[in-house]
């Protein structure tokens, strides 16, 4: 018996738990400090209450043999994937129901696509990065090459004709920078893909964040990609689905690779590998997709827009570089005065009792920067700011 | 850019559509033919009402912002674990926390699992069989080696010291077959798994069906399981959840292979490809393991168990050979008059109005048996047994 041995190539990430201990022993020292978080990727509202009624629904179908629904097909049921289908009508993008795969999330989909690859192919993915694209292809073997994000372009890397890639990740709005490709940067990355005959993995799990109408929401709003592009989609954040697990991928049938259609290959995949999402949360998220579920969801997010204003007026205000903010939940800012990442994580922490997240835990390229995040409340928010400007604003 | 040409080697099923278009086009022909199925492997009883009392308090929880849940920890939350933890330690089986994952289900990790293992390895596989566990090897281009289970070893297979392999599958009670293994069989299997060096999973979907104390519910009741057994587990068939999708894998920490430990590497593939299941079914499945969710589930248990036992004693009647029905909800008939699988369900089709599974999807080693399933009503059960003996009985 051997083991898969690429497990071994995986370096244990101690980003999170040294936040936490850092901000625990910074409490035990100090036990009146009114710390503020900042740094999580969790939302804060609950659900609407839309997703609330068709879930308390669902549940008592569940009670009744008549209304029980045991197995479902394991790529979603047809009530939602038609919803979903609708929703990107409204981007103008044209989905047949079979494109259309509700999952448990994107992360899980993000992880298991790979399954549809072979081991020889070379990944090209961003640095910062969601740490997932890199873990679950280190697992699997593969050549990575990574593209610098940086303060020149803006943390949004475009493509370079000398690189040549299979797998491609993109994510936009990004988590962790919160920058956000236009229109024309992501045709370029289209035609780039079509070329290398590669295939573009799109992370839009924080589409519901953009509010320009120069960025897409969706990379099938772009012309070509329907030839080259996988995208994940995710409720968690467009929701507040992060602990009641939905999201969908879309794999377009126009997608072929080395003589095979790509849906049919994730169909095999799903049905073999997935039993499906539960349908209680199935009948939750069609609820989201409502008008009356969408309104209440664009009010949630339009008050975690309104922290990312916040923050963002800030560091307008103290003079700090950052990108994000404006059509996503993230703000990626400049250490001030010339800190490292972890440096000024200690001074926000000592002298302004808030936490928020070291750059360079999404990789190296993101030393010397700061995520924070506007998932907090309103309240939270604005004190945190204030404290910002009294400890930064000399 | 190549795809994972492995794909190319999985066969299509067409067992399910083979025998709905079956059914679909004698229905057409004889509008007013009452059909009886006991093909499917679903369950028809509702939830337990603790189950739907805990969902509903858990979706409200989810409509406020001081009870919301956000993102759960990928292995599960501990007050399921704990239940879980104590659920075994009934069988006298002694697990640590961390040794238990929940899961979306059995079927899922199934799949999942094998990302542990190199491809190399030579996987051991009784026939007939699930599919699962013969496609997500080829997905992976693994050897696959049939054990195979006959009416002559009660279909039931055993060790065969001169096979070599890594990787074995048991299913115990089986699905097909619904036969199950005694504790002596198993420690067979356990010793043979040590002495190969190899790992066993054991899947024990149906063990809430087995009556027979003769019978372990639990690999672990095996001695020296825990340093060669993974064992996957599912509320689908225990409590009704094939719709609400919630499972358990056990990882022993004692298990070691090529220097590692699975229950790390696991631990490490969760947290990379999986968000945990939703909190609200989490909750629901706490409730399942309550006293009064037990009970509750046992009742909806023991009405499949009639239902097996009234096949059962219909078979008995009419000089039948079978395997399963007693401590499982499938039973496993040779077709009578040496029909093929086939064969025999056209003929009762036709004549007894009365539709089963063909033994012959699940593997050559089927064909000549078909299966039935305990999973229908009482009065439907009845009232198919009633017609296979008029039409099996001269």
């Amino acid at each position: 018996m051997r083991i898969n041995q690429k497990y071994r190539m995986l370096q244990e990430s101690y980003l999170f738990s040294s936040i936490q201990k850092k901000v625990s022993a910074y409490q035990e020292k100090n036990p009146s400090a009114e710390i503020i978080r900042l740094g999580i990727g969790d939302v804060t509202r609950p659900l609407c209450p839309a997703a609330i009624a068709a879930m308390h629904k669902a549940v008592d179908e569940m009670a009744e043999a008549a209304t029980f629904r045991g197995y479902g097909p394991e790529q979603g049921y047809d009530f939602l994937r038609t919803k979903i289908q609708q929703y990107y009508q409204k981007k103008n993008v044209r989905l047949s129901l079979e494109e259309i795969f509700i999952s448990d999330g994107a992360k899980s989909d993000l992880g298991n696509i790979l399954d549809l690859f072979a081991k020889e192919n070379r990944v090209l993915i961003p640095s910062p990065v969601y740490p997932v694209y890199v873990d679950t292809n280190l697992m699997d073997g593969r050549e990575i090459v990574y593209m610098e994000a940086s303060k020149d372009n803006g943390f949004l890397p475009m493509p370079c004709e000398d690189v040549k890639a299979d797998i491609i990740y993109l994510c936009s709005p990004n988590n962790p920078t919160g920058a956000v490709y236009t229109r024309a940067q992501l045709q370029k990355w289209v035609d780039y893909a079509i070329r290398q005959d590669a295939v573009l993995l799109f992370d839009a799990a924080y589409e519901a964040f953009i509010t320009d109408s120069g960025c897409p929401k969706s990379i099938y709003e772009i012309e070509g990609a329907e030839a080259c592009a996988i995208e994940f989609c995710s409720l968690s954040k467009t929701a507040g689905f992060t602990g009641t697990r939905c999201g969908y991928t879309i794999v377009p049938s126009a997608l072929k690779r080395d003589g095979d259609c790509l849906q049919k290959m994730w169909l095999r995949r799903q049905t073999t590998k997935f039993n499906g999402v539960p349908y209680i949360v199935q009948r939750g998220a069609e609820a989201v997709f409502s008008e009356e579920g969408m309104a209440q969801c664009r009010d949630n997010i339009k008050q975690y827009q309104k922290n990312a204003q916040v923050i963002a007026k800030t560091l307008d205000m103290l003079g700090i570089w950052y990108v994000g903010g404006e059509n996503s939940p993230y703000i990626w800012m400049e250490c001030p005065n010339g800190m490292s990442s972890w440096e000024f994580f200690d001074d926000l922490l000592e002298r302004a009792n808030v936490v928020g997240t070291p750059g360079i835990g999404f990789g190296e390229n993101g030393d010397g920067f700061f995520r924070l995040t506007a998932f907090g409340t309103q309240e939270a928010t604005q004190m945190a700011m204030e404290r910002l400007k009294e400890v930064y604003g000399k």
